[in-house]
């Protein structure tokens, strides 16, 4: 059994690895911490797992967590999580953050999006825990960083077509519309039923700090650094991100011929599914689950290509992804604990 | 007092026809059609207008339609309204046709994406009914072909830059998201509660036969032929579309010589709400009103930018532009029976 | 002209207000006041008004808001009313309050369900606002207490039926659902969209301070102290409440003779219609109006009957009817302001 | 391994089963039949679950069915059910059936209620299968009437009380709110999302069927003969049932003694939660799940008690129960396939 503890347990990514690893049947779940709920029985925070966990939120304490633990996820706001990941893993645990602390290579990059790095010393080692393109990469990283909702979209969606060279990349532009847990567990004006019910709207239009990641891993794909557009939406549901992909062709490719490239670059993989031609992915399809649905479209008429993707962004967006890297830190069968069919009604 | 009359009042373009014209002072709402509904009172449909509305509906009649109304609404399919207007012109009716029938200017075109045209002679008489565009040309024709819904949100949204020549049109991607009532009444399994509720898709992908209505009053803009890329999704909500537009500058422009090209393309405009740099429009705050709300964003990294409209897709995306082009058609204030503000909360 | 001023503008009630009264013909909105927002503009706060209202907020100063204004709408929090309205009230001002403060005649009550009470003195001057009741009393009083909005639908559904003595008051059960505006834009965990998305349960079971409330006008109506139980429920709906009211009835009635009495009692009155039998009152179909629906159906089996109602709780559960009360002080036409139609789809 | 049979799988309960049983570790799902699919990959009708289930809808033949199957689940409209029932049984088949064709002990009862009774000798032989109450019965019974939703969420919660005879069951009020799955899939005007949405309203208010159901376990509870109010509201969620029960208590007991009488009444009931004091049920939180969430709270004041109870319609309320049942028949442990955590956010 794989002793596990969560840093950060009760935001909604936190709950979220709650739900799925008390039903894991190799995870001994040993310590979850929490800012505001110290000493408080976890059920308290989330009525819902009555039944299903027993434990309660504990203070932060690094060197003794470590001890309990094999593993740790940290699901902190950024530049949290660079306080506390350092020392997890100089006593020997290995760490999956769910922050976007480690995921820029690059600490210039990250400091122009984000803040200064306190350890940029581990953004080297930090593996881009995105299974379906570097999975060999993660089973011996002592640390990997999970990648944001957005960039799993949007990556899964474009990679085949990336790594192929059938499109020009200076012309991708992501669009992507999430529901409203991506926004956290925090009180936020916007985040009031009565502000989000019934609406649509955009949000930091070609300034959200997801673009750089995406263009990161995009730049690896090409072989050279890449610009994209990205705009994200807010959607009034609870959970999905659909992501739509446009990007002009080098050269013509019809629905078919890029149909085979994506079964054959996804072939085997358990958790993406190309949907057949003319069928568009729907986030309720993959609600509660760690599936990518990915459709896809040329367009002859103006040359271009339109590739859609629907995760949920609380599981492969988030905390299901990180489970599955944990399954592959440990040898695990990757689906371990991620089999529950979609509640898509 | 305009006597008005309505063909097809019972779908759900003409419910807000007879919602909006029930309030209208210088309407008085004649005769009201139904092809499902004949001879029950019009609140027996829509129980919510009891004490607004005491017409029953009533069968077809073109001949003593014509002489009861001034002006008649068709709000019917596609292909259905050809086959009464061009009686309604020759008995002396001005018509607002809310379907796609005398949209498209070239006879070839239609048929391309719709079905064999069978009256061709009037596409030439039809003013296209986006007043902001076509003013003048609205108030003398006999015939007013009310635009798409998709169509309104995207060309109010890029007039400007490609009027000013500021775009490259070729670029242009329109990505769209519609509430549920753009579907229609009518019964089918995608407009189920249950299949659309927490859902996010595309549809149409590349396909939908609004393209061409924007490619026509494109081209017009620009000069020339263009064609674009447009992807419709559907929204779980049930009115409002918002518009993220994406084109590549010719030139570099910041974001606030943009918003003064739009404050002054749209100046006077009673309906257009250009927003302050940094806000983006959100189809919650234009629900239930004639408005189209526009945001835009210049992405420098990139040299695109970003043009967000939002409007209601009943309203601006179908019946209230139809009123306002009946007040124009009848020398009334534009803004007459359209003076509601959002219901945004 | 009326010179109108509101107190706490930018709550859900108070931007309610603006949003009626921005459109009123006869009034002229002087000023808005707000602790959050002073020296802002008012559309800072709900950009979904731009166009409509150029106000700033302002802070609160009784003395010169007294000079400016001839009615004031409080929208405060209970037991912060209480803190001005006297002043107001002393410098000449109507006031129209749409807190708890000045709804229970009795300082005992008020006190065991709220807090000390600060102007007791005024309990017995103020009438309580239900116009459909007390419409001469409001008239002419110095100050109005806006009822709550549970009260309104359930008085509305149940005065008939007590008033008549066709029912043991005893027996009544008032259980109603509301919308999420109900508990106001403050932050709070529970008003998060993604803890209220797709749920539904009771709060404050029996407890909610609404009974006394609803206690006291119904022994005003029947002539006797009465106890009721009340159960308020919250739905995942931005507006609205449904009140669904069980009763033992003293003798036998039938349907018809039920309908009969209600469209009696309620003859002439612009807000309430009665749904004919069999028909049952949806929120949607009174949503952003003043309206009032009744539906009812009397359970023979069990010698029971149940009345429904459907109302606004933003409108006529607080701002339409705080409107409909200013109308009745000014002797203006009581609908004015308020004839919208329902945004019901 | 129990080879399983299901008979109307395309329908929500269908679907709901297929989604169970997909992944229930003693079960070979062998047979899916359909009335308009025919022929047709299950995952054409519901994509969500491509990956899952790889069978066809074939038409009904309930001979080779029954010998292809150990179990049927009949998901059809009532009439339908009784149909087959008889054959299915005759060849050796067990039968869990979903519609109301069994539960009705008495003939007459039903034919008032719904139509004719083609197979009334079975009535006395099917076990009402709410296992809670009647899990010895349901273990030998060859036919299981899986009860109705609404019985479901109201007999749980009201069966201590009584069977304890703690409360006057002639005073007992059954409010109940549920999602729009209970009303099936089928194109009605109803169930589009426009005319749902932002909704409520109550239904077939005294008159609906499933009082005679309830009315029926509640007389084998009480020991003679009872009748109750039931009203039924149609909630603007997909899925869950709350139910609010109101009942006047025949002595006093405070909050405390009626816990701890519930905690041990369900003692040991897997899919029974009795929630702490001051706590209320919300659908929200056994989404997806078997559990029956269960909250209560006397009314001093009044001699009342509320008893609240929460479950997902299609669960506990059809087709997670109906599994339930199916684990008791064979053997199995009553939670086998059903652990899954609520997905409550």
């Amino acid at each position: 059994m794989v002793r596990v503890g969560i840093v950060g347990s009760t935001g909604y990514t936190g709950m979220e690895l709650v739900r799925i690893l008390s039903r894991h049947p190799e995870v001994d779940l040993a310590v979850l911490t929490s800012e505001s709920y110290v000493g408080r029985p976890y059920v308290d925070v989330y009525p819902a797992l009555q039944g299903g966990v027993d434990l309660h939120c504990e203070a932060l304490d690094v060197a003794q967590m470590a001890r309990r633990c094999d593993v740790v996820f940290t699901a902190l706001p950024h530049t949290k999580a660079m306080e506390c990941v350092p020392e997890f893993l100089d006593r020997g645990c290995r760490v999956v953050d769910l922050s976007a602390d480690f995921r820029l290579r690059q600490k210039e990059v990250f400091e122009a999006w984000y803040a200064p790095h306190t350890a940029p010393e581990l953004l080297s080692q930090a593996a881009y825990g995105l299974p379906e393109l570097h999975r060999d990469e993660i089973r011996d990283a002592p640390l990997v960083a999970n990648p944001g909702c957005y960039p799993t979209g949007a990556l899964l969606a474009a990679a085949p077509l990336l790594a192929e060279g059938w499109i020009d990349p200076d012309t991708l532009i992501v669009n992507s519309a999430s529901g409203v847990t991506g926004a956290g567990r925090s009180l936020s004006l916007g985040s009031l039923f009565c502000e989000v019910n019934e609406g649509f709207r955009a949000y930091k239009v070609a300034e959200h700090r997801h673009t750089p990641e995406m263009e990161q891993e995009i730049s690896r794909l090409c072989g050279r650094s890449v610009r994209i557009t990205f705009v994200p939406h807010l959607l009034p549901v609870s959970r999905g991100i659909l992501t739509t992909l446009y990007a002009t062709l080098v050269h013509e490719v019809n629905e078919e011929e890029m149909l085979r490239l994506y079964r054959r670059y996804y072939s085997g993989e358990p958790f993406v599914r190309i949907l057949p031609g003319g069928v568009t992915p729907n986030i309720r399809e993959v609600r509660g689950t760690n599936l990518c649905d990915i459709g896809l479209r040329p367009d002859p008429r103006t040359n271009r290509v339109i590739v859609l993707s629907a995760i949920d962004n609380l599981v492969k967006g988030a905390s299901g992804q990180a489970v599955q890297n944990m399954n592959l830190l440990f040898g695990l069968p990757e689906t371990l604990g991620l089999e529950t069919p979609p509640l898509f009604i």
